[in-house]
C-alpha cells in the first residue's frame, strides 16, 4: 500500500493527524516503523529531537517529529504528539486485527499450503499463510495475520498473536508465545493504562525456541530474533528487542524491552538484561549476570552488574577473602596505634598537625 | 450459608472436630478464611496463640485455637489441632470440587452471559459464571466453581482450577495458570506429604496478567491480586499471597508464599521474594534484587539480600574498588612492618605490650 | 530386543558402524544407555578415554570407544567416531518415533486402562501406555511411545514428547511440559547444529511437578526425576540431568544439563546449577544461588557462586561494611603517612630499605 505524504498529514482513516508537512507532499509511503527498524520509502519517528542525527543514515521518506528539524534527508511531519500521531501512521498501514478466530480448524480465508500439515484440533485464524511441509500439532492457536515459513514445526499449544512472522526451518517448541503484548504502561489519575502496542514479533530462519519461550510484540515495529538464533526453555524476550543472528540464549535468561545483541551473543542461564543494553558480537555473558550497560563484543562479563571476566574475577577473588582482610585491617590498626602510644610526638602530630 | 456455631463445633459433615466451645453458641458463622483475610461474621484461625493480639481488631465470629484466649472479642473453637479442624470447617463452607468437566464446550450447569464469547473449543465446568462481553478463547480450561467478571480476555490454553475468581476488566494472556496448588508439604517417615491446598485465587478488577504468569491457590482462604495491579510474563506468585493494588511486576519475578505487597509497589524484572515478607506502599526493588525482610514503603531497594539504594550503591563502589583495597592494605602493612623495624621500640611494644 | 554384538559392530538397521571389535562376539546386548545410565546386558559409550577407569564399576556388556583399552571387563567397540556410532546404536534399540498424532482422542494402538480417564479433547499417540485410574485432562497432548503409570494426574495442556515415562500417582500440573529437545549445539561453518537428542524424560513414582514445569530429553539415555521429589511451578531441568529421590525444587530453580542431585536435596527459589554439578544428599541450597561446583551433601550453601553458609554469611556481613572498611583504611593510611613524616628516618626506609 503507497500513500501520498499530503494525504497522510492532514487525515489518517477519517481521523485528524493535524499534522504541518516539511518537504515533498507528493513522496510516497509504503509503511511506518520507527527508527532502527524503518526501511526505504517508509515514515518513521523521532521522539527525541536531541537524536536527530540519527536520521542522517535513515532511507526513511518522512519522518515524524514534533520540532521541526534542519538539515535532515528527508521530508518531515511535524505535530503536536508524536506518539499519538505515529501511532494513527502505523495503524493506517497496519490495521490492528481481531482476534476473531475460526469455531475449529483453519479459516476459510487462511492460506494452507498443499504439503503443510496442520492438526485438526490446531486453531489458525483469518489471513494466516502457512509454508510447505510446515507441521502444525495439536492445541497450537495462530491469530489472524501471522505468515509461517515452510519446514517449521510447532509444537503443542503453541500460541502466535496477530501479525507474527516466522521464517523457514523453525521449531517452536511446546507452549512458546509469540506476540502478546509489552509491558508498557502510563500512569493517568493513578491508574496504569497500556500503550500502544501495535507491532508484531518476526523470527527469521533457522530459529530454534525452546519450551516456554515467550516473545512480546514490539510498541509500533518488530521485536525481531534473528537467524539461526536458538533459544533455550523458559527464556523472556521483552518488547522491541532485536536479537542478532546465531546468538545462543539458555534457560531463564530475561531481556526486558528495546535491548539489541549483536551476532553470536552467547548468554548463559538466568542471565538479565535491563532494557535499552546493547550487546556486541560475539559478547559472552555468564550464568546469572545482570548487565545494566552496553558491552563490547568479543568479550566475556560475569556478575551483577555484569562486568569484563577479568576484572570480575578479581573482585570476586577478594570477596572471598573479606573476613580475612578486615582481621588484617583490625590488626593493622592495634599495631599503628601501638606506635602511636609509643611515639607520643607522632600522636600528636596526628591530633594537632602542628605538634 | 449461615451455620451456628454450636454445630460446627461437635462436628463438620459427619466428622467430629470435638472442639470445646467458648463464647455464644447460637453466634452464626458465613463463612471460614484465615486471619488477615476474614471478614465479619465468618471463622477464623490462630495457629500461633503468641499472635493472639492480632485477633483485637478482627470482626470474625470466633476463632480456631489450641489453647483458651482470654480477653480476644469473639467466640472460641478450642480443639487439639487447630489446622485439622480448620481444614475440615472450611470444606463444610467450601466443600472441595472435582475437576470432572464437560466432554466438549460449556457444562450446561455453567452460567455464561448471552454477550460472552465462549470459543468451542475451550472447556467450562460446571457452576461457572461468565459476565457480559467476556472473550475465552480457544484452548481455555475453566474448572468448576470459577466466577469470571464482564469485560475479560482470557487469550489461548489459559487454565483455571477450581473456585478461582476474576474481576471485570482483566486481561489473562496465553498460558497463564491460576490455582495450582501452593508448594507445601509436611515431612511423614522420609516422603512429602502434601498440606491442605482448600484455598483459590482471586483477581480483581481491571488487572492484566502477561503470559505464562501462574498464581498458585491459597491453603484456606484467597491468593491475591489487587485491582488495576499489571503483572508482565512468567511471573511466579506462591500461596497466600496479597498483591496490592496498582503494582507492576515485572517479567520473571517470583514471590514466595504468604507475601504481601501495598499498593503502587514496582518489582523489577527477576526479583524474588523470600516467604512472609511485606513491602510497603510504593516500594520499588531494582531487577535481581533478592528480598529477605519487609521493606519500609516509599523506598528504593537493591542487592541480594534487598538493602536501601543509597547504601547499597556505597557498598557496590567500593565492591568494584576491592582488588585497590586490597593492594592499599598490602603497601600498609608494608609500611607499618617498615616503621617498627626502624623503631626497634615499636617493635617490642607490639609484642611484648609492656617494653 | 535382543542383539549379538558381532551384528551391532558390523552393521546397524544397515548402516556401517565400521568398527573393530575386541572380546566375545556373541555377547547378548539388550540396550545402550551412556555410562552411568547403563544396566547390566547394556551397551555404554566412552568419549574420553581418561575417564576409562568408571568402566570397572559397569556392568555393561560392551562399550564405544576411539581407542582400545586395556583391562576394562567388557567387550568393546572401537570406531573412528564414538558419539556418531554410539547414536546408531542407540536409534537401533530405541527407534526415533515421529510426533505424528491421532486426529482426535486415543490412537487405536495405545494402550489405556479400563479405569483410566482422557478427556476426550486430549491426543494420545500410537504405542502410548496409561494405567488405571490415571486421569488426563483437557488440551494433554501425549506423544507417541510414552508410559504412563497408575492413578496420576495430567492437569490441562500438560505436553509430553516420545517416549517419556511416567510413574505411579504422579502429579503434573497444567502447563507442564516433559521431553522437549535438550539446548545442545555444534557449529559448523557459522551454523548452530543440533546434537543427537535421542534419550528421553522419565519421572518416577510419586512426584509432583508444578505448573510449567519444563524437563528436557537426555542426549542418549534419560533425564530422570527421583521417587517422591516435588517440584514446583517455573522450573527448568536440563538434558541428562538425574534428580535424586525426596528432592524439594522451588520455584523458578534452573538446573543446566548433566546436574545430579541425592536424595533430600533442597534447592530453594531462583536457584541456578551450572552444567556437570553434583549435589550430595540432603544438600540445601540458599534462594538465588548459583552452583557452580559440586557441593558435598548434609549443609547449607548461599550466595553466587555458592558457599558453604557459614563462610558465606562471614563475608556478607564484611561486605555489609565494605563502605566503613575503607574509611578505616584512608584514616590508617593518612595515620601512617604522619607517623612517617614525625619520623625520617621511618620514611626514608619505606623508600631505600637501607637509610
Amino acid at each position: 500500500m503507497n500513500v501520498r505524504l499530503h494525504s497522510i498529514v492532514t487525515m489518517v482513516d477519517g481521523e485528524l493527524i493535524n499534522g504541518e508537512s516539511v518537504g515533498n507532499p507528493d513522496s510516497l509511503c509504503s509503511g511506518a516503523f520507527p527508527l532502527g527498524d524503518e526501511s526505504d520509502g517508509q515514515i518513521t519517528m523521532l521522539d527525541d529531537p536531541r537524536r536527530a542525527q540519527q536520521l542522517a543514515h535513515s532511507d526513511a521518506v518522512a519522518v515524524v517529529t514534533s520540532v521541526r528539524l534542519e538539515s535532515i534527508p528527508m521530508a518531515q511531519i511535524v505535530v503536536a504528539n508524536t506518539h499519538e500521531a505515529f501511532s494513527k501512521i502505523v495503524s493506517h498501514f497496519r490495521p490492528p486485527l481481531s482476534c476473531e478466530l475460526p469455531s475449529i480448524g483453519v479459516d476459510l480465508e487462511a492460506n494452507v499450503a498443499k504439503s503443510a500439515h496442520v492438526h485438526p484440533s490446531a486453531i489458525v485464524g483469518r489471513g494466516v499463510t502457512i509454508g510447505e511441509r510446515t507441521r502444525i500439532m495439536p492445541g497450537v492457536v495462530i491469530m489472524p495475520g501471522c505468515v509461517i515459513g515452510c519446514d517449521c514445526v510447532l509444537y503443542p499449544n503453541v500460541t502466535l498473536y496477530q501479525h507474527t512472522q516466522i521464517g523457514d526451518r523453525c521449531v517452536l517448541h511446546a507452549g512458546v508465545i509469540l506476540g502478546a503484548n509489552g509491558f508498557g504502561y502510563r500512569q493517568e489519575n493513578g491508574r496504569h493504562i497500556p500503550t500502544a502496542q501495535l507491532g508484531f514479533v518476526q523470527i527469521d530462519s533457522d530459529v530454534e525456541l525452546g519450551a516456554g519461550v515467550m516473545v512480546d510484540r514490539a510498541t509500533y515495529g518488530r521485536t525481531r530474533i534473528g537467524e539461526g538464533t536458538k533459544i533455550d526453555n523458559q527464556v523472556m524476550i521483552g518488547h522491541n528487542c532485536r536479537i542478532g543472528r546465531h546468538n545462543l540464549l539458555c534457560s531463564q535468561v530475561g531481556i526486558a524491552g528495546s535491548c539489541t545483541t549483536g551476532d553470536y551473543v552467547v548468554l548463559a542461564g538466568q542471565v538479565g538484561l535491563k532494557d535499552h543494553v546493547n550487546l556486541g558480537d560475539r559478547t559472552i555473558i555468564g550464568a546469572q549476570a545482570g548487565v545494566m550497560n552496553d558491552c563490547a563484543g568479543d568479550q566475556v562479563y560475569l556478575g551483577s552488574p555484569a562486568t569484563p571476566q577479568r576484572e570480575q574475577m578479581q573482585i570476586m577473588a577478594v570477596e572471598r577473602k573479606l573476613p580475612e582482610l578486615r582481621r588484617e585491617l583490625k590488626t593493622l590498626r592495634r599495631d599503628v596505634d601501638q606506635i602511636v602510644k609509643q611515639n607520643p610526638k607522632s600522636a600528636a602530630a596526628t591530633k594537632t598537625k602542628a605538634a
